[in-house]
């Protein structure tokens, strides 16, 4: 039988068209004109949904590589760092701070909760640290924190702040500039629409400066060295070319969309997840607010193994969506709504998880959450 | 006017259409049982090519960053080693090992002489290092080492013995285990028909060895992490999943052209060219030998400027060939001939630079290069 496929996870997304031709084309050389006008381009376009006048750096490697280079541009061994974290990815970063050799005190929330600015403000002074490290939008668990409260917490303590954007960026507002983030790290392969393989990292002036004496060796992720190559529109090596290519025709669509209308979308779409999902009388984990507009973290009804719920949409379906991160396995799943969606994906899923449920036997109640979540939507968009 | 583009530099390369047609095919999700089926492989397609039984670690980075893996997973900070250098990677090398603060000893030639397996032998028993560097293929001057011999002078002296192979991987034989070769790096751009965007390393168990005692710092290159990883066919963090879809496919049609022939066909388009260029009246750089099958380094006549004809090509015929490294720049171009290359993209090369090079006024035979080339194709061949 035809098995269309749905990809509902919080990254990689589903690519548009557009997207996928341009990743058809023959591979251009990275030292010649043409990938010159493109490279500079779409570093242009990231400065603009990253909202920043400052440096954005293109990585060819995933999002983990691009978070591994702040921290060798701007730690020394040995340096004392603030990380704060609440799932999984946050826990990430502690671990990479510490195979570095870092002090990396802890700011550590249960897994669900929300990071608290005059928490992440108190835990500065406390330790002394210059470094902090933020995630804010924790994929693992669907939250999505307040970044502009934390940043003025961190610049009130003197301390530079690191921002996990990844899921993030593109989804809901990153204020680069305006909020003073000095690092903000991103992916390729969620709101912005294209497949992984490339990762940014913009850099203040601060951070630069930061850099200057940063003793952590580095090569592939030296910071100076890309940017003297970026600005020339190259790169020290050979970068992920057809990626870049995909990139620079993602933001291209995103930023005719407009990154305001793509916030409410994205906005929208969280908002439709959450009312269908409570609609057939599921319970969130995630938390009820606009700002959860990346992932919704959905719990399972008593007797029900989240695992076989992953599968069974999987399996019957074609629909992947994301299962809970360690503990949270058998107890939730996730439901990503970030970059190439409208409500029908929306629908399409909570239809699918509606049925499977119905099957196990667990009591749900039919035929409410699609239309409960069509309306959700308009009226999210003012419609 | 029709604007056709020939890309004939030593990589990236072109990607056959089939390679292509993959990269525009929807992302799939990076821990669905598709990937995992995909992954595990694609790792033997690659295992087949490097010609080992161990293990082949596939990053999403370019080959630099693959390099960088081997630095960081053998050595520890301050440990001696031996690089091999006859050009501009083999400096690159140098470089990246002293930032990660090794105590490099260079065995260093003129670029474009090649290195010679009894001066790696004595320079090991004289410095004592543990763990030599060698590039396969010097992109920069067309240069192939005997790679075998080199092997053997590393494994008498008891060294580990790290291979940069990444334009080398699929054109020439790169025996890893029968050479015991302890790392082989290479890339996806080159010989192996994809675009770049992902990178690998082959590991012997001498190398795994040495690598539980190197204390570099490490997370997102690390062998252990990935290897783990792998084995179940994911990753640790996201790769470039299009990328991998791309060189799955590129390494079955390598593999059923048959590596034997594939190293067979370089080895006539780098006799076809150099007796083309030599038809015509013009000098090599490149050594005139088979095992040269990579790239053409050419020597442009008394009183041209080799940047001028890279440029000529470039906007005259849509031919991008490569231009030589530092002080070579104005002195040498080089034709690629690695990957998805037949006689015909050498002949239009050749007919490109006679036309650019008697409009300059430069004493060049006529007519001559093209049949040369495809007489000395097909002899090479024995057809």
């Amino acid at each position: 039988m035809l098995a269309k496929r749905y990809l509902m996870s919080p990254g990689p997304t589903p690519v548009p068209p557009e997207v996928l031709e341009a990743g058809g084309r023959q591979v251009i050389h990275h030292r010649g004109p043409d990938f010159r006008a493109l490279m500079r381009r779409c570093l242009e376009r990231l400065r603009e949904v990253c909202r920043t006048e400052g440096d954005v750096l293109l990585f060819t490697a995933s999002g983990t590589g691009a978070f591994e280079s702040a921290i060798v541009n701007l730690l020394s061994p040995g340096e004392r760092v603030l990380a704060v974290t609440a799932g999984a990815f946050g826990d990430r970063w502690i671990a990479m701070a510490s195979a570095y050799g870092m002090d990396v005190q802890e700011l550590r929330y249960e897994w669900g909760e929300t990071p608290r600015a005059e928490d992440v403000g108190a835990r500065l002074v406390e330790t002394g640290a210059r470094t902090a490290f933020v995630v804010h939008s924790e994929t693992s668990t669907g939250v999505v924190c307040d970044l502009e409260a934390i940043a003025r917490a961190a610049q009130e303590a003197g301390a530079l702040l690191v921002v996990d954007a990844v899921s993030s960026l593109g989804a809901v507002p990153v204020e680069t500039d305006a909020w003073g983030l000095d690092v903000v790290v991103s992916g390729s392969q969620k709101a912005l629409m294209t497949p992984p393989g490339l990762s940014l990292a913009t850099v203040s002036r601060a951070a630069w400066e930061r850099s200057a004496d940063a003793a952590s060796p580095r090569y592939y992720f030296d910071w100076a060295k890309l940017r003297a190559a970026l600005e020339k529109g190259s790169t020290p090596s050979t970068p992920a070319v057809s990626v870049v290519v995909q990139l620079d025709e993602a933001l291209r669509l995103l930023l005719e969309e407009g990154l305001e209308h793509a916030f409410s979308r994205h906005a929208a779409l969280g908002r439709a997840c959450r009312e269908g999902v409570k609609a057939m009388g599921l319970t969130l984990f995630s938390p009820d607010e606009d700002r959860s507009a990346i992932v919704t973290a959905v719990r399972v009804p008593e007797g029900v193994d989240a695992r076989d719920v992953v599968l069974g949409l999987r399996d019957r379906f074609g629909i992947t969506v994301a299962g809970g991160h360690g503990d949270l396995a058998a107890r939730i799943f996730r439901i990503g709504h970030i970059g190439y969606y409208d409500v029908f994906d929306v629908t399409t899923t909570l239809a699918a998880v509606e049925s499977l449920l119905v099957e196990t036997g667990a009591s749900i109640e039919r035929g409410a959450a699609v239309s409960r979540a069509v309306e959700a939507y308009d009226d999210a968009l003012g419609g």
